[in-house]
């Protein structure tokens, strides 16, 4: 049965390649399995149709049969349980162990990353983003030197072998590599690089990324608008 | 095999009975799993021993036999994977969604939870927390809404079957029910009512209480004073 998935069909700038369908379909495309998508409108994700598929009125989404499924990280699961080892080893401690880093992932590094997008883009220009930020980095840096000491010299978070818990772990770590966060952990940059060389992720960003044929919907061009006055 | 996690033999008054090895505890109860704790002082979750455990030097941990998991959300998972379908339910499908929920409270609902716990606990008194704080509290309104509006008359959050997902959510919004941000929402009042009169639940929480039988650390004593002067 082909899965359909949701994404959007335009974001800001600073969102694309970042939009979480990026998660599910880098799955995918390491598992092999072809998909359809249903582009959405800005918008559109807040409406009565969408929020039956997805209650906090977001993407992504995946149906697939009589499954209708959104949190990407449970997407991944779903989807890595679903087609052999290719994503979660067959041993058992070491399918609970890539459970670990998805959650990791999720629940410990995701959290101060999304606070950083908050403060220099959701609410950049508030009067408490600045003075906050230095906080924030603190958080995000405690992480980040955590992780890169428990990484390693190894190639994938459990050693030799990519699991959804790397997939999920380089999604993360990819939102605040631009901003340069990552340039005082060396070891991260290349875990991070190793993880986007995969051919499987550089086809998911490219669908992504031609996936952006819409325009944006009138109160996002006046928020560009204002972005554009302060900036 | 007996498993064996980590807990805190001490942490202050606000985070008793919250602290995160309370999931854990309560995934072993509701599959009927007795187990031993180890428990930490305040410090030792950063030391060596335990970072060989837990990379970020939290709690809980999760050890069974050759086993060794750390995060509350990959532990319960593992206890609900290993113990036939009392957390997850057998249908493939409901199964997903299930871990969909798991997912949902660990990476939509609890971020601007914490968030809050920030703003008020952790950075309280800090010159960006109390301007920022209505911010955080629509964030944390938003999601509540739509929770409530999903769950709607159900009993749990796949309908008549109490699931791992529900566990997490519960224990999550549990998190600011005592700040009475629940109160706006009688069904998530509810449905959290329901969560913890379940005597899993009420067994989980005696013994996380009866564990705290240390006395805090000396960079503690003086944080607990810095408090008490500016309260
Ligand atoms: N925890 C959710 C987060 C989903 C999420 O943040 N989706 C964003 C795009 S990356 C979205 O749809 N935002 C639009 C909105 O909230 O209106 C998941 O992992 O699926
Ligand atoms: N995402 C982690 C979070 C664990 C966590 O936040 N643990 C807290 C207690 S609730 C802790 O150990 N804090 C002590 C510290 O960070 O020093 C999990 O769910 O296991």
């Amino acid at each position: 049965m082909r899965p359909t998935i949701t994404a959007f069909d335009w974001v800001p700038d600073f969102a694309k390649g970042q939009v979480r369908d990026l998660r599910v379909r880098w799955a995918l495309e390491e598992v092999g399995q072809p998909y359809d998508v249903i582009y959405l409108s800005q918008g559109e994700q807040k409406q009565a149709p969408h929020r039956g598929r997805q209650p906090f009125g977001q993407v992504p989404t995946y149906e697939e049969g009589e499954i209708l499924l959104f949190e990407s990280g449970a997407i991944v699961h779903h989807i890595a349980n679903t087609h052999g080892t290719m994503l979660l080893p067959a041993d058992p401690a070491a399918r609970a162990r890539a459970v670990e880093w998805m959650f990791a992932a999720l629940n410990t590094v995701e959290p101060p990353i999304m606070d950083h997008a908050t403060a220099t883009l959701f609410e950049r220009g508030k009067p408490w983003s600045a003075p906050r930020l230095p906080s924030v980095l603190a958080r995000i840096e405690e992480r980040l030197g955590e992780l890169s000491r428990r990484l390693g010299e190894q190639t994938w978070l459990d050693g030799d072998v990519f699991t959804a818990g790397d997939l999920l772990m380089v999604a993360v770590l990819r939102i605040i590599a631009d901003d340069g966060l990552l340039d005082g952990h060396p070891t991260l940059r290349a875990y991070v690089a190793r993880g986007t060389a995969r051919p499987a992720f550089v086809r998911a960003l490219a669908d992504q990324m031609a996936g952006f044929t819409g325009a944006p919907a009138p109160e996002f061009a006046a928020w560009l608008a204002r972005q554009g006055e302060r900036a």
